[in-house]
């Protein structure tokens, strides 16, 4: 490696103009940290000319990020563009390709591809960093990877992404809909315009991906992750929680079992006492249970530019000192091919939901469908008679730990009841 | 280094089992991680004989830990005696003039002498390695050297002592004073025979003086840190604190000010909705505040066997793995000598507890000593007549930010008023 590294960025978005700016900002910290100088000599960006605040003065610019890497001489490209497809992949295939380290924050892309593109990193001998992926603020990937190396991880459970934590905080501070809290936070900028990927769970599902493939040292799995968003949750729901002594959260869980590596991405209901159930608003958690650690948590800003740039020079710092790390803990080809387990054998607790006309028998058919099925209620509440003109009462329950294709049988039952007005809601319980 | 790496250990107490027990448990997985096996040929005990449930057949065992070091060929000696004198600092020095890399979980000996051992390591090119020293469970100082490079650090806040918080948390629990909270951690084995280190700071002090060097990349200063522990805490303060919105833990904090370093270890009054009021019983935490991250929490087991040998083991990886980072961030000689700002100066919030004869005019004599002083008064509550009989009331206040020194002048006045019948009790409030 020169006396210096050099560095070109692709896409100065929200991160990559973070990134100028924290480099320009901490030039000299970063320079005795590096021990060398880390110089930004190339960017790409459709409109590199926008003022962002930072000089690009002395920094070539390409409005072909492609191009940038074909014609400069750099030791890292970082990607910033984003998607799981297209450019953003191509960028880091040629960049590889040319053997330059690359850098990404992009968990779309490595959660549909990280294996390939780690494989192609380390057959040219160079880096593929990402900790910027990955809840930005904690070095989560290198906590896995090297300070809990010792242990074997048994689970993660993280509250993955900021939108939907906000969306739920608001709801339970608000008493708002969903719809409304969506709303609010778009004008706020902590939602996108076309919010699916973060209200749905895959943005959450991208991040546990990679968590599980850094934990377990497995083969990325993206399509055996569950994943359910949160545009069903009511303030009903998150009310009714809180009386039974929960607070609602998207949590993204991976826990390695005797029958393989169950991945899911949902709603839970978490005690209240819980450390997750504390973290509110756009802050991301990741909680990790080792052997020998116990549970450790993790928690800070899960996106925002700075935080992001923060976790990207982190990775320039890494290689400049010359650290080299197998992508995902070892080398790929020794990855291990862990089989998914389905979510209809999760074991769980349940919260269920019902809007059921109020007359005699009602509890008495659902208790004896929840029965057969071997079902165990914990605990009930009805609640008065909100609806009263309509003559529908909203009756909650919750149940003991019992596997989800009972569950799923007996809701369709209960569903089917005459007397059960509106789809059962569910929601899973999560022991913490 | 060879294909495997060869491992001394001196010192077989808790650590020094679980450390082993770590090793022959995740033997494969470790060598996986590593790239090499990871090997312990060697340890030192005073009692190498007494069953550990771990096999010591294989390896050489010493009564003499020096003698250990010098008669065998190893690539590691950790070193887990302890103590900030005598034998754990001879062992660390005779290992690193034989060349070899160390790591200890020894803060005592780092606060005292971690830079004339960490200038020797550095010197002969070895590593000097204590991930164990701060946070067993938590990959906090790889977190601030290598995860948190890119910022600049403004503070650090944390529970940095596990028995505290158990005391804290269990007085706030069951209304119990400390010394009977204390006894019954005593029973529990969460706080040794002899508590002081623990109770009244020096612990939490140790753990600081590292992560302010680690921070900022100064010199270490141990003797700069203010401190002062928990005995003087009553579940009265407990009981007041908590209806002003407070809890109260014991923090080590260090803050990086124009006028250089203040490092301070003392109980705080915390605001309820903190993330680190949340972390209770034996649990540490660790808030780090960084300029492009914002505040990043760490959180998990402080001490205990197998946490503990977690981080241990994680160094070893690290040494396996060829990853060298200066001990302190930076090399040794150039580490900042940083000027400490003496307690006088701080700048904070207040909380006093007074013990006052319940007659006209008391708060109206104590209201004009603030005023002279120029501390204005947040809040006051008046408890009713505990000690009727005595004709005396607790009378409890909060200010407003206030210096340090002003505060503790208006308190020596408001102590030697014939109406104030017991020194006055000071807290400071942290704001989080």
């Amino acid at each position: 490696m020169s006396d210096m590294l050099n560095i070109a960025i692709a896409g100065l978005g929200t991160v990559g103009t973070g990134t100028l700016q924290l480099l320009d900002r901490q030039d000299g910290l970063l320079a005795e940290r590096a021990l060398q100088p880390l110089r930004v000599v190339a960017v790409a960006d459709l409109d590199t000319g926008r003022d962002r605040g930072v000089d690009l003065g002395k920094i070539s610019c390409f409005d072909d990020a492609l191009q940038m890497v074909a014609e400069t001489d750099v030791d890292v490209v970082v990607e910033l563009i984003g998607g799981s497809e297209g450019i953003a992949r191509e960028v880091c295939e040629a960049a590889i390709a040319k053997g330059r380290h690359v850098i990404t924050a992009n968990k779309a892309l490595l959660a549909h591809h990280g294996i390939e593109i780690a494989a192609q990193a380390e057959k040219a001998g160079v880096v593929l960093a990402y900790e910027a992926a990955v809840v930005g603020s904690v070095p989560i990937i290198k906590a896995l990877r090297e300070g809990l190396a010792g242990n074997r991880i048994a689970r993660i459970t993280g509250i993955l992404n900021g939108t939907c934590n906000y969306i739920l905080s608001a709801m339970r501070a608000t008493g708002k809909e969903f719809d409304e809290v969506l709303a609010e936070a778009q004008s706020l900028g902590y939602a996108e315009a076309d919010p699916s990927f973060d209200v749905d769970g895959v943005d959450a599902a991208h991040k546990l991906a990679l968590l599980t493939a850094v934990a377990y040292g497995c083969i990325i799995n993206f399509d055996g992750i569950y994943v359910e968003g949160i545009r069903h949750i009511t303030a009903r729901d998150i009310a009714c929680a809180e009386e039974l002594g929960y607070r609602i959260k998207l949590l993204g869980t991976t826990r390695r079992l005797e029958q393989g590596v169950e991945q899911r991405v949902h709603p839970c209901l978490i005690p209240t006492g819980a450390p997750l159930s504390h973290v509110e608003g756009v802050l991301n958690a990741v909680m990790v249970e080792g052997d020998f650690v116990g549970p450790a948590m993790f928690e800070g800003a899960g996106a925002g530019s700075h935080p992001t740039a923060s976790a990207v020079v982190a990775d320039m710092v890494d290689i400049a000192r010359g650290v080299v790390i197998p992508t995902f803990g070892r080398p790929v080809t020794e990855l291990e091919k862990m089989s998914s387990v389905p979510m209809k054998n999760h074991s769980g607790a349940y919260y269920i939901r019902l809007s059921v006309t109020d007359k005699p028998g009602v509890i008495a058919d659902i208790s004896a469908i929840l029965r057969d099925g071997k079902i165990s209620m914990e605990s009930m509440l009805q609640h008065g008679r909100a609806d009263a003109s309509l003559g529908v009462v909203t009756v909650v329950m919750t149940t003991h730990e019992t596997q989800e294709s009972a569950m799923i049988e007996a809701l369709a039952k209960i569903g089917a009841l005459p007397v059960v007005e509106e789809p059962p809601c569910m929601i899973r319980i999560e022991q913490l």
